[in-house]
């Protein structure tokens, strides 16, 4: 790259205007006024196609229009907006007058750069948006110093990464890998799904129609809050994002017996509730001490029959572990049965295990993670790899092609909560990352 | 008492007659053909006023009058078979004409032996069952003996003892233990206790009218099963109960914090599912090493929010536990709070922990199980002093009159289960006792 392309940087004001105005929208918190990002302001509340949602979504399109870079939908709702290559003409979707097929280094190829707008529940305002308007802004940065790209630069808002509907939905639909019957069987419900889908304008048909070919698309690249600790905690300023976990999840079912809790002496019992608790330790021991990439979680149990004065027949145990990588995934899996089916034994109970989902790590691109850390190393930023334990829309799209994420510290780790924040320095930093890797690939 | 009290035996074939006939209403297992009483018969299903229950109020009825007993009811629905004492006239509630007060040895007390009719939802039909078909079988032995007792002899049916509507109904009710407020707010809900009442033509007001007075009683004696393993393993033909436990019971709350389940490094969590679990395996040691008398169940837990992908925030635990011995409760309650509080903060978590209720022990009465030890001992019985682990009608009459329980061995220890059983032999030998002490208590 030339010294002008190294050289470029984000307009920090101008991103932070605009992340403040979005941050206004469905604004949980004090009003945001002025410039300063403050710990105070607190989050917002945008689930996927919520009045907040629709008009976070109508203002990202004027901001695309004000900027005069050219606004793009499609059937699953993502909004877009684009900076067309130099293979192309007026920035539209036409190839130049005098190609009639787009040749290297001019094919028709997008690097598509973005997160999302929507939000959980109360949330906070970094998650999503600020991947958004720091794709939009590499956007302008660009336009604005008069370069065009070899590829064409799309910066993205998918729809319903959160899942309030389904769960990385834009994404899934523009990968092709959205099916008719997670439609007809969504996280949040088919009755919201059918609800938000009408007030977006859209359907099942369109949803499905918004598959894009694998040809067309260069890369995914984006920046995210890291979610978790371990950045702020090193003091370093970027974590390369090297896999997106996999997550694998059971019900483990304990089975004893039903038994009179004042009558039947101790020994007697064979009380479900023994292999639960025993199991919830030693797991916990297992992942610690054995698989130290991996997270564990036993986030419910159910206790049947479930009275005071009755011994617990049946524990169901709600069992999710992540790691990033396929085969630590099995042998994780086989010493936790193993130890599951001890602990049960120990205690007179049988053991039922039910795999309830099985999704597969998400490695990053290898080329991708060089030129993150290439800028990085340019801009004079720390870098550290990581692995992302929570899901991405980056998981959508890494089989169709190479995906990069770029985290920032998170304060405190705090994360889909009102107290998420990062410094305003930190976004900067990491929107100039976003800037450096997509010169290096898309120019 | 003179050999002929001391030959005097209950006939075993019309009682297991009657029982049978009694097993039959609301009979859930094979109907019952023929005498023998068999394993296979299965169990009834007569919770309090279902109409099986009513039906086998009405049987019972039809039999009290049948053998030319007295028939009594009160406003709390317990029906009775009465015996009237020496000292009444034609077995009526009327003093001897020539005594216009009652005085000792001919008072007008009334010695109780009794039992329950209703049955949990699916229950065996020797719980209760057997009780009242033994106090009636030693009234009308009595009777045909020609004897008549210096204490009205009264073979009682307790209304809703298994706490299908309240718990311990009728019998709180006879002994003044009801009040309005456990009507208002009853366990079973007060629109099926409305209803209940209704359909047994009762009311809150007649149920509190049932109330007499601690000097018209002499005592109370109970047959029932063991519910339990203790008689059976021991080879021992009668339990002499020497207490009913009291129960104790709390809700405990492991506070946590909600976290990501996937970018929360294990470290970092503060898991309220790991204090439970630790507390529910320490909880069972510190019973079983330390209060061999005490019995302890978790019975249920309720996790929040109680999702695959984050963190326990708080783990609500139902503990309750069980002691014959008011000072043991004190110590037990010290040292399982003292545990909870240490497992909470070894993972960091807070604790609360909520009273629920305290139902001190029953001591039964001493001159009662001498007199029952000596019934034993009289009929070759071996015998052995029990704490009765299960609720029973006697702990609400237990402070207003000396009680005594006669347990005999339950195959297996099954309890409300189709699967309890006792072989007749052994109902036999505790009807025999039943007899042989209320003829030493009530002669």
């Amino acid at each position: 790259m030339t010294d002008e392309l190294h050289n470029l940087r984000v307009n920090s004001d101008r991103m932070l205007d605009a992340f403040n105005e979005l941050s206004q929208i469905g604004a949980t918190g004090a009003a945001l006024t002025g410039e300063a990002v403050s710990k105070r302001d607190g989050g917002v509340n945008r689930p996927t196609f919520s009045e907040a949602h629709l008009a976070a979504r109508q203002w990202f399109r004027e901001q695309i229009e004000k900027a005069g870079l050219e606004f793009r939908t499609d059937g699953a709702g993502n909004h877009s907006a684009v900076l067309a290559s130099a293979g192309r003409v007026g920035g539209g979707f036409r190839y130049a007058e005098n190609a009639t097929q787009p040749s290297p280094p001019y094919r028709d190829q997008t690097l598509l750069l973005g997160s999302h707008l929507d939000s959980v529940p109360n949330g906070g305002r970094f998650d999503g948006a600020l991947g958004v308007m720091a794709a939009l802004e590499v956007l302008r940065t660009i336009k604005d110093a008069g370069l065009r790209p070899r590829l064409n630069l799309e910066a993205i808002d998918f729809t319903d990464e959160e899942g309030t509907l389904v769960g990385l939905l834009g994404s899934s639909a523009l990968a092709g890998h959205l099916r008719h019957e997670i439609l007809q069987n969504p996280r949040g419900g088919r009755e919201a799904l059918l609800e938000g889908m009408e007030r977006a304008s859209l359907s099942d048909e369109s949803m499905l129609s918004a598959a894009r070919s694998k040809d067309s698309l260069a890369g995914y690249l984006e920046l995210h809050i890291e979610q978790g600790k371990r950045l702020e905690r090193a003091g370093i300023d970027i974590g390369i994002v090297s896999a997106i976990v996999g997550i694998w999840s059971y019900r483990l079912s304990f089975l004893g017996r039903a038994d009179h809790a004042g009558t039947t002496t101790m020994d007697e019992r064979r009380d479900a509730s023994l292999g639960a608790s025993a199991f919830t330790l030693s797991a916990r021991e297992i992942v610690m001490n054995d698989f130290p990439n991996c997270v564990l979680n036993i986030g419910d149990m159910e206790f049947t029959p479930g009275a005071f004065n009755i011994v617990a027949a049946r524990v169901d145990v709600s069992l999710e572990f992540r790691s990033p990588d396929e085969e630590e995934f099995q042998r994780l899996a086989v010493s936790l049965l193993e130890r599951a089916k001890q602990e049960a034994r120990r205690f007179g109970l049988e053991l039922r295990a039910e795999s309830l989902g099985r999704h597969s790590p998400s490695l990053m691109s290898e080329k991708i993670q060089h030129a993150l850390a290439d800028a990085c190393n340019n801009l004079g930023l720390s870098h550290v790899p990581l692995i992302s334990g929570a899901g991405h829309d980056g998981q959508s799209l890494a089989d169709i092609c190479p995906v990069g994420m770029i985290f920032v510290p998170s304060v405190d780790g705090a994360s889909h909560s009102p107290r998420e924040y990062t410094e305003w320095e930190d976004c900067v930093n990491g929107a100039n990352v976003l800037l450096q890797a997509a010169l290096m690939l898309g120019m």
